[in-house]
Parts: C-alpha cells; structure tokens; sequence
C-alpha cells in the first residue's frame, strides 16, 4: 500500500488543483458556453465567438441539437471547436449533464450566456395586454424558463467558471452574462403589460444581482452582468415589430457585436450590473 | 312581455350603475379588506382598521378561518363589522369566490391590503445562504405565494374596487397596499441570500408597478402602492431576529400604525409606488 506523506483532503485538494491548473491551460482560446443557441441572439453569440477567436472552444446548448440547423452548420464549418449539448432550462437533469460533461471534456469555463428566453408561446404564454388577462400558468411557465432555468445552469456551471476565471488567460475573472430586457425594468416601465414576461426578468435581475454579491464576498474570480440587447430581429420579437420605430430594429449580427464589446471590456467593478447593448447602465 | 324604451345593454348599464351607486354609498366607512390576516401584521392591519373608524367593515380573509383565533376574538368584539373569509392565494378560486360574496354582500372595495407572505416553511422553503442551495421547487413556492397570489386577488377585486373608488367618500380613488420588502430591492441587494425570497418580492414589485400603469392609462379610481414594513417582531422574522440592531425590530402596533398613515394620506401620485414604513421611496 502507498504511503501518503501528506493527508487525504490535502492531497486530494492537490490533485484536484494540478487536474484543474492543467485543464485550464489547455484552452488557450478560452471555454464559452452559449445556452440557448438553437437561434436568434443565441446562435449568433456563438457564431461570432467561433468566428472572433480562431483557438476559442465554445459550447453550444439547446433543447433539441438535431433540429438546431443552425447550430449543426457551425459545427460543419468550425468541427472540434463546436460542441453540441442537450440541455432544457425547464429539466434540471440536463444541466447537470451537462455540467458533468464539459468537467469531463474541458474542467473549466471562461465565459457563460444564458441567451434563453421566451415572451410567447402558442397556447401556453400571451403577452398579457391587461391584469384581466393574466393567467397564473403564464406567469409560472414564464417565470421557470426565464429566471430560474439561467439561474440553475449557474449553479451547476459554478465550479467550472471558478476554475476558469483563475486560469490564467489573458481575463482574470470569468464573465457570466445574462440575456435580460429593458421591460424587465420596474424603474423603466411606462407602458405597463406583458405580466408574466416583465415580472420574470425582475426576477432575473434579482436573482442575478444577489449571486453577484456571492461571488464578489467569496472572491471567486466570476463576474455576472445582465445584458439587454435591444430589440433585435429575431422569433421572439417578430410579432411585436410593427411598432418598432425606424432604425429601433436591430439585426443580430449587430446587437451581439455590441454586447460582445461589452464583455470583452467587462471588469469586475460590472460586477452585478444591468447593460443596455451601447453599454448604458439600465436602472433596475 | 314588458316593452323596453332603452337597448337592453343601456338598460344592463343603467341598472348596474345604480345597483352600485347604492351599494358603495351603503358603507359610509368603507369596505377594506385585509388578505392574509389571520396572523402577523395582516391581523394587525384588521385590528387597527376595526379600532380606528368606528363605521367601517373589514373583510378579513385566510386560508383556515376556523384556526384564526385572533380574528375570531375581532369578530366577537366587533361583529358585524367584520367578516371572515375563506382565501388561499395559490388556490384562484377560493379568490374568485371571495370577490363573488364580496360582491353580493358590500358591492365595492375601497381598500385592499395584501398582507400574506411567506419566506419560510419547513420542509419546503427555506431562505437560501448560498447559489448552491437554490432549488427549483423553492423558488416556484415563493413566487406563487408572494408574487402571483396577491396579482390574482388584484384581477378578482378589480371591479369592485373600481366601485369603491368612485363611491363618494372622502377619498377619491380605492387603494390596493401589497406588502413586499426592502430585501426585494434590486438596487438596495448589499448583502445576498434569500434567492426566493428577494426575486419573488422583485417580481411582487414589477407587477405591481404594471397594474398601477394600467389603471392610470384607463383612469380608474384606484392606486397601488408597495409597503416596506420595517422587520416586525411575527412568526416570520423570529428565526433571523437575533441579528437584527437594537431598536430596530418593530412590533407590529407600530409598523402598521405608520404603513396605515401611509395609505391615509395617500394620493394619485403615490400610485406605483413603493415606500418603507417611514414613507421613504425605497429604490428598485
Ligand atoms: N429579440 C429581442 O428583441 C429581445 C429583446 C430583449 C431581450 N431579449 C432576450 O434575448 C434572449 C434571446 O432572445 P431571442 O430574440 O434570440 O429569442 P428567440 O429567437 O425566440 O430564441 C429563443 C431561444 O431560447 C431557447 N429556449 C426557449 N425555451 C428554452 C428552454 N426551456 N430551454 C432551453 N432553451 C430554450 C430557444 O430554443 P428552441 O429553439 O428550442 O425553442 C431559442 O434558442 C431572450 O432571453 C430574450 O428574452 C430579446
Ligand atoms: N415581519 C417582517 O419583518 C416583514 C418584513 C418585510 C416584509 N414583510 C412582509 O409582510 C407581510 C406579512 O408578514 P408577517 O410578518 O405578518 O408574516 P406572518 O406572521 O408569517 O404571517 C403571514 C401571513 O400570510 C398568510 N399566508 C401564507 N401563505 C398563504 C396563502 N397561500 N394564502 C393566504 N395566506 C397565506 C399566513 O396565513 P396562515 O396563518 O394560514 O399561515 C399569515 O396570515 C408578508 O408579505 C411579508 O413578506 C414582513
């Protein structure tokens, strides 16, 4: 039998240490993980990410990867740099599978998206015109895929992002950003409507900002910033476009070129801050 | 058959508007109803509301009426001045019900207070001290307790608010009090924790802020406005009282003779509003 020299924890602490150290510098890109990248500002995160940074690896989640043609394209045009996971905010096992998948495959993340979202949904989430409206199944199917589900993959994701914001690449924190809204401003609303839909990025941002206080008094080298992107042409505005005024309408490609800039030129002093795309502070 | 001068839908109109007229002018010192009151400070609330205007009525309402023993002894002292009623806000239509035999017995609301809420029971919530915590099940609790249910008792108590508020007493609009908390702040969140909790009241605040805008845009006589309660010496703070500073754990007499000053002096402007026992705007 091995004779240890030093005491179990300790030297598991070790192991763990030089497994992660070297885990890390293995990326030299870089880790990103977009959650959400089926399409819209999801699949363009990932887009650019892939194409911005010729050695960055990014991981890319979505709820059914075999009808993500999008996402299988990028996989085509940028081959092991891309991985496709399975991952469905609403089912808590896919987030740890995923966790558990990148630790295998990677042992650490320097930068995490939570591009998910949803405002409609056929028969199930309506924009709420008035309080007549508003269903209690609304608020509660709006309120799991757009505050907690981020808030989980978090969670599990944590100790990936802690072994990445210290791995010694070019950024010395791990950013965590949050796709959040403008009408999730209580301070901001003027116009009033779409219940379930405001009140479940309030919720975000809440939730977001009180894991940033965690973050910041445990010293973990994490940042997390709530992104409003505008309103970008995508699914999810679309039935909502027709008021947009003129030049109001964002194409993707330049919304998360601006919110890219954003990150790129986070420091931890954003640490639990809300960030219109021209990186104008967005009062809660 | 009885031949009709008017259209039947002015006709519905004209008898609907003078059953009403009558009914709200009926209640000389208002109709207040108090949510939530079979303990803490939603009792207090129907206490002093009995004690304070000697012609008023309360209907107060919980989810046991039978186990309310505090509001039992109110009904003995004040009896017809009080009614009890059956409500539990995450079962909609035990509130449905309410606001039927609400509407048969007084015909108009002209104060509604919010009081219920909850940041822990055993076994199913319990305020979270760290991300790793964070369970699903725990923030769905929350947030159906502290942000849906008083949001549905809002939509069920609309018209006979709307009632209220133009019924000619000496206040000129209705007003809807939700009981939130300054942990509920976004901008105020120094210290973390209390995920469900803090991003259940976030959510109470947006939709509160929603309605209000709604029924400005439509000019009702009705306000809504949040309440900070200051930490108030009930069953719901006593397992985190120990840190709280001397001087600054408040007993409910107290802090819900300053929050009823508060709704008294009340006015079109406080209307999304969100004020600590002091009267104090607390940010977002
Ligand atoms: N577009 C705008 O104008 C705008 C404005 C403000 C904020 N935002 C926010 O920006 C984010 C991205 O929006 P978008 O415009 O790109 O929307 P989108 O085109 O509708 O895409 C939404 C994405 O979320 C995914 N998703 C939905 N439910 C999910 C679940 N349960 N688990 C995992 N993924 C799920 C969708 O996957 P499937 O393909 O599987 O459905 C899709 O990839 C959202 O958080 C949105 O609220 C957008
Ligand atoms: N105490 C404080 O320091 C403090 C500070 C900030 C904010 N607040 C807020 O002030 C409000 C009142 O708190 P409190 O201190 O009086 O709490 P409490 O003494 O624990 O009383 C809570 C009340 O909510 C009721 N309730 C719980 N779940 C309900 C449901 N599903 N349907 C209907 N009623 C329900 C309870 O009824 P049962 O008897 O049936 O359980 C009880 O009447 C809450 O919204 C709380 O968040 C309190």
């Amino acid at each position: 039998m091995m004779k240890l020299a030093v005491s179990p924890p300790i030297l598991m602490r070790s192991l763990r240490k030089a497994f992660f150290c070297s885990a890390a510098s293995k990326w030299e890109g870089g880790v990103s993980m977009v959650q959400g990248a089926s399409r819209g500002i999801g699949l363009e995160f990932a887009r650019q990410l892939l194409e911005k940074n010729e050695k960055g690896h990014v991981i890319a989640t979505c709820r059914n990867p075999d009808g993500a043609t999008g996402l299988l394209e990028l996989k085509r045009k940028f081959m092991e740099r891309v991985n496709i996971m399975q991952l469905d905010v609403t089912n808590e096992s896919t987030i740890q599978a995923t966790a558990a998948s990148i630790r295998e495959s990677y042992g650490s993340l320097n930068l995490l998206i939570n591009a998910s979202g949803i405002l409609s949904v056929p028969n199930v989430l309506q924009p709420e015109t008035t309080l007549s409206k508003v269903e209690k199944s609304s608020l509660l199917v709006a309120y799991e895929v757009n505050a907690i589900g981020p808030i989980l993959v978090i969670k599990h994701m944590w100790p990936l992002l802690r072994v990445g914001g210290g791995s010694g690449l070019e950024r010395k924190f791990a950013v965590v950003a949050n796709l959040s809204a403008r009408v999730g401003s209580i301070g901001d609303n003027g116009l009033g409507g779409w219940h379930s839909y405001r009140s479940s990025k309030a919720a975000l941002n809440q939730l977001t900002k009180t894991i940033s206080v965690e973050f910041a008094r445990k010293k973990d080298p994490i940042i997390c910033i709530l992104l409003h992107p505008g309103t970008v042409d995508t699914d999810l505005s679309r039935p909502f476009q027709r008021n947009v005024p003129q030049g109001k309408l964002f194409t993707k490609e330049f919304s998360v070129q601006k919110l890219l800039t954003i990150i790129d030129n986070s420091k931890p002093s954003d640490n639990g801050k809300f960030f219109a795309w021209n990186g104008q502070e967005i009062p809660w």
